[in-house]
């Protein structure tokens, strides 16, 4: 926690010229590229052995998960993904095998999504390895879809399946680059942010910086196998809702439209993508803050022990 | 060295696509904007504690000198710095005044330099602090200034004094982008890197990418105050010559251009940055290889070996 108010407090002083267009905050940063036309996205992430990844996890897994999480975010800004740099720093020369599978894993993402990779560094870092990936993306015509544009009334949207990430699709997860492209082409996305540090919490961001509230209905949110399984395994687990609401690293996109376009997103989405669920979550409101629609009432998701109750349902 | 070779290998298998201009391997990658006319240099450099730094170091020296790493880079290819992005490794809370210092040392040199920082990411790293800055940089009108594009005949130039970095010039040092901006926009600069691993490792790499040789001349070496006075006073020190010759982290521009241009553009620097010294230290010649004449003589400056005889002298 208080890490995150040191962010929030470093990222309000730093300074920003004349081509900032969208300063530190958002998915991803974005930048004029002086020509007044185009737009780049910039995007940095970095991945810590025994915080984001087990030393006993494949090395191309956590090559792979170093790339994929900045291409969720370009993806989150409806941007085109474009050139990547890799920093990576090693213990020493016994992980020289572990960082040539990394970058194989590394290598394959970039391929999949066209982007290249054009600068390769490692240092060494006696305390173990880290992965840092800066990427650049291009925005779309329309350009970037920020975190604050949603309007009270409209149609809330999440990709995929929530909860469960912890079971290992952290390592494997598709970010929805291709998904959102077609997405901002053929509708007009208010706001959108990817799903990293759960359903509650970013819901909570994007909300707030729209300046505008939501409800969310129990009934349609899409829980994943993964977590259903792992609650019904171990008792000490989340439960499905409160893993769907507040497990990280899901990855998933989460946006909002006008209401009036939720039923053409639907059945296109579904054309379009017959493997990957989308589901139209709940609506924007007035009122701030984030409420859930349970079958015996309606419940305020607030920080802390809102969720409690979640945990014994 | 194996970590050199281990880098090369990673480097030669990276992925490129269609906008990839210069690929890693150069003091920037050069990245299309897309629209044909403008290009991005792209960097990224991580200094890690105990390794680039040391705990006792000044926090705000660490974080300018993260970033004058970049800038250094940037200048290296005549380009103008424009937006960084900075992923900062914590051990844990205590750190958290040190990286608001440190903060606080890259913002300034930022604002130097009308760089934005539009990114900042904090982890966390069990192992130590590192700080990891990616640059994006555009371009000069003529491209970007590459190591590979010197002709043999021309005349070698070096910014500043050599050797001595060790003694706390490299947290101080000034990156040379004015200097750069100046240079590329009235001369002919046919090839430029900046001295990061020492004279004789990055004039080699300039040479072999540039497929030439070059002699220096002993005599017009700009041998730091540093190094001598070091050199003076601890008798374990490298001599003077070989200080110049191959400390790392002077961060000077090394650049060739026409013979003929020589004297105008040392006239022309004079005037214009008269506290910032410019040597023409040799030329550029058919045979491959680095050669320095001496009094007694010319020697090869081959790997390893070929230093021995600079410490006794």
């Amino acid at each position: 926690m208080r890490e995150r108010q040191l962010i929030q407090e470093l990222i309000a002083g730093l300074p920003t010229n004349q081509n900032t267009l969208v300063p530190a905050g958002d998915d991803c940063a974005v930048v004029s590229n002086g020509d007044g036309a185009s737009a780049l996205l910039l995007k940095v992430d970095a991945v810590v052995e025994e915080v984001h990844f087990r030393r006993s996890d494949s090395p191309r897994k956590v090559g792979r998960k170093a790339l994929a999480r900045c291409l969720s975010d370009v993806a989150a800004m409806g941007g085109t993904p474009d050139s990547a740099l890799v920093s990576i720093g090693l213990r020493g020369e016994e992980d020289q095998d572990y960082v040539r599978e990394l970058y194989e894993g590394l290598a394959e993402i970039a391929r999949d999504f066209d982007v290249a990779v054009v600068g390769g560094e490692t240092v060494r870092n006696p305390g173990g390895l880290f992965v840092s990936v800066s990427l650049t993306g291009r925005a779309c015509a329309r350009g970037a879809v920020r975190r604050s544009g949603a309007r009270a009334g409209e149609a809330i949207f999440v990709s995929g399946c929530l909860g469960g990430a912890s079971a290992g699709h952290h390592l494997e997860f598709d970010p929805r680059v291709r998904e959102s492209l077609w997405l901002v082409d053929r509708f007009q996305v208010s706001a959108m942010i990817d799903v990293s540090d759960g359903l509650a919490t970013d819901l909570g961001t994007l909300l707030q910086q729209s300046a505008v509230g939501a409800t969310l209905d129990e009934a349609f949110l899409p829980i994943s196998r993964a977590a259903r399984i792992r609650a019904r395994e171990d008792e000490s687990a989340k439960s499905p809702l409160l893993a769907a609401l507040t497990d990280g690293e899901d990855f998933e996109l989460l946006f909002t439209v006008a209401a009036s376009d939720a039923v053409d997103l639907k059945d296109a989405w579904r054309t379009q993508f017959p493997e990957v669920p989308l589901s139209l979550i709940g609506r924007t409101e007035r009122d701030s803050g984030l409420r859930l629609k349970q079958k015996d009432g309606v419940r305020t998701l607030g920080s802390g022990d809102g969720y409690d109750h979640f945990q014994q349902s």
